[in-house]
């Protein structure tokens, strides 16, 4: 479907970090599930929580705008979700597991912070401030997701050192 | 080829971050002659400068570490540079299309953001210094791109309120 103005851009982006969500919601448990250390796994599954709440945020932000629901197959995710898949198959050493887990969640991350980034200045824009507020929520997590996985790696890697 | 530890890893995502880079160096000058503004032109074409000194940064990393050159098929960065095709190609509007290229190339920097975050904090702990400032370089022009595109897409869109 053509776009024909920023509006449009804006529901198609929206459509995009939905089907995100979705399959990072599919990839987490796997991770989880996949994580030598206990602090690791839990991470992975405290932040599945925390994105089915971002999913009813962005359902949220459908209705505000008068859409029907829809995840637009959002290509940037498949490939980073396909390298994660790929190192994690490749990896011998546990401790290099959880490291190369890590730096795959944090290109997730990364990925949902520049997308939710675009989303609130676009929706602030179009003057759409109850979106702008829902999906300002999302960011503020995925940052502190970030942060969490900075820090828990910088703690493995000290241990590891010791 | 199995990773057996760190090492194999921080080797791994070197190759895979070459890979990104020389796909982003192919891309840019389509998108700087894609821009519809002067401004975004100009920005595009100034990293792509950037982005072939960081290609011989890379290669420094390599004969550093004693590494045969070589890129590894990066799956994310495909992924994300499909997707802004993608974007491009279904963008009517010529405000529009310039929103929609700065999001692309920020997905594009925050991808790499991460990786040199991941390569830093590598090569640090396993004592190769001269690879951590090497990617440090890196890492340091890629957050001030990230920065200026969003300075860029705010003026944009204030200009456009106006």
């Amino acid at each position: 479907m053509p776009m024909k103005d920023l509006s449009d851009l804006l529901e198609h982006m929206i459509e995009d970090i939905y089907y995100a969500e979705k399959q990072i919601a599919k990839e987490l448990p796997k991770m989880a599930e996949s994580a030598e250390s206990d602090e690791l796994r839990r991470a992975f599954e405290d932040h599945l929580e925390e994105t089915r709440g971002q999913i009813e945020n962005i359902e949220a932000a459908f209705r505000e705008l008068g859409m029907t629901r829809k995840a637009e197959k959002c290509e940037a995710i498949e490939g980073i979700l396909k390298e994660a898949r790929g190192i994690m198959e490749e990896i011998e050493d546990a401790d290099a597991m959880d490291a190369g887990m890590i730096a795959s969640a944090q290109a997730v991350e990364h990925y949902e912070i520049t997308r939710y980034g675009t989303i609130v200045a676009w929706a602030k824009h179009l003057g759409r401030s109850r979106v702008a507020d829902l999906m300002q929520a999302n960011l503020d997590q995925e940052y502190a997701a970030d942060r969490k996985l900075s820090k828990l790696a910088e703690g493995m890697l000290n241990r590891q050192a010791a």
